[in-house]
């Protein structure tokens, strides 16, 4: 297998991320092709099919050469590698992404498939900040929450393929606004960048204390962190806030499946130890005692860590 | 393997189970002897030994004929079938449980060790009401609230051996009592024994509705399961609240690894579906909407659970 080239496809709802790797976790190339999601998405994987074929040309790889080719799709997928009740922002239906590909591309047999939030999991397990551990979590602070759960090297997928919607776990039980899911007091309505903006909001309404928040037209999930940073009292009380949510949710995963590291990625968690500082001050305090020093490690891939997850799921790292 | 033998052995602190097994998981004979936790439990082990040497001895059993020989110890347990950090109620330290039985019973090479709440989810999730689910969660309600989880038909020990500690997740934030552990606001507090009996009292105290548990000089949670069953009203209500919280951390262990089934055992579990309607309903409020119908059900082993997970660790299930 050593010898092997595997290829990845991240499908996003505006860009498929394509990687093309060696089995030792080398990636060779990387390139992004359009997400066309018009007609059901019915152009998404022929798309891919032909990108990978031209590459596979233009650098002269043979299919023996490929060990296979894996996919991250946003939504459920099942043990079959079909993507199950609607990747909807892809106007997916149930796409069988395994063997709609076997059609396409009949020389690459071995096609894999898995949620792109666990895949990206799997990624920073394999090589990003979970490299050397067997057992983690991510929690994916972007729009949303997502997530994914790592257990002796292995996604944990779920039985409705809902494992790692560390997003949508109860922490504040008197809440009256609904999430976007229908329930009251998800996690993702709070440790989300757009879950920091409402909480600045709120803040800034609920005092008067001076900041340069004041200042901004809408404050972003960014301009907490930045004057938070910068020593702002105002900033620093809303990133307090954020990181007392997600540290409970964060003792949740970890009362489950105590892992051996916790990680952060995601657009906000570009913040650093300036957001991670008051997690782990947070989780130290929510946490069971034996728990209380698991690492919380802000993830290394950024958005490669899809396309690193696709190639270790092939690998079966 | 399929003519092997197994024996079982689930320490507790007041006895030892144990249990001999075909590989195929018929139970051929049960027993107990006393914990002898005196001398900071030295003679617990040696006890256990000599037990399984006698059976052998009456029974004709062979050492060629025993897979091996399973452990359940009431603390936390490493990769190395070593207890870590004190199972206090024994009166042990560090002992590694394999160590100290390959010098007792050298015939018998194979043991292996789990802690005792995972390892009775491991005999739930083998011939008990988690049969042919690979992935599964148990919570155990007794005088505290413990668990296990299963993932791909094994056991998720955690790095601190605190993965399925699901009676120490925060349900309720805005708690002032303080748990057994020194957090306030824990699963336990209210979805144990002791907590359906605090339930009871807090209720009994905040309101004059008439029920048949103002009687009672000290309503106990079996108290509160049967004037439930029989339709009292204010019963009821306790059964409620107990339930709601019990959901709530189900939610949680829901979100990590969406189980195929959720199983409820210890004592309070006896209560069958009197509880577990309430808790089914709350369990659809505040899971994730994919997995609102993951089966919540009652653990089938009993007391038993802990020596068939025993034996299901060493024949590999």
């Amino acid at each position: 297998m050593s010898d092997k080239l595997v290829f990845a496809a991240d499908i996003g709802g505006t860009t498929v991320k394509l990687g093309l790797f060696r089995a030792d976790g080398t990636l060779l190339d990387k390139w992004e092709i359009p997400t066309r999601t018009l007609q059901d998405g019915k152009h998404i994987l022929p798309d891919v099919a032909a990108s990978i074929r031209e590459k596979m040309d233009r650098e002269g790889i043979a299919p023996q050469q490929v060990a296979g080719i894996g996919f991250g799709v946003p939504g459920p997928v099942d043990e079959n590698h079909v993507a199950i009740h609607g990747c909807d922002n892809l106007g997916w239906g149930r796409v069988p992404v395994k063997g709609d590909m076997n059609a396409l591309l009949p020389e690459i047999p071995n096609v894999v498939a898995g949620n792109d939030a666990n895949v990206a999991a799997l990624g920073e397990a394999w090589l990003g900040s979970g490299k050397g551990y067997r057992n983690s979590v991510l929690f994916t602070l972007g729009t949303g929450v997502g997530g994914g759960v790592i257990i002796d090297g292995r996604i944990v997928p779920g039985r409705n393929g809902a494992a790692g919607e560390l997003g949508h776990m109860l922490v504040k039980p008197d809440e009256t606004v609904p999430c976007g899911c229908g329930k009251c007091g998800c996690l993702e309505q709070y440790a989300s960048a757009t879950g920091m903006a409402r909480l600045a909001r709120e803040a800034l309404a609920a005092c008067d204390t001076p900041s340069p928040l004041r200042d901004l037209d809408n404050v972003t999930a960014k301009d907490v962190c930045d004057h938070a940073r910068a020593g702002d009292g105002l900033a620093n009380e809303i990133l307090d806030r954020f990181a007392d949510y997600l540290a409970r949710g964060m003792s949740f995963a970890s009362c489950t499946v105590d892992p051996e590291v916790i990680m952060v990625g995601g657009g906000v968690s570009r913040a650093g130890d300036t957001l991670l500082e008051p997690v782990r001050r947070h989780f130290r305090k929510y946490a069971y005692h034996p728990c209380v020093d698991t690492p919380i490690l802000a993830a290394q891939l950024g958005n490669d860590a899809g396309i690193y997850g696709c190639a270790a799921m092939v690998l079966g790292i």
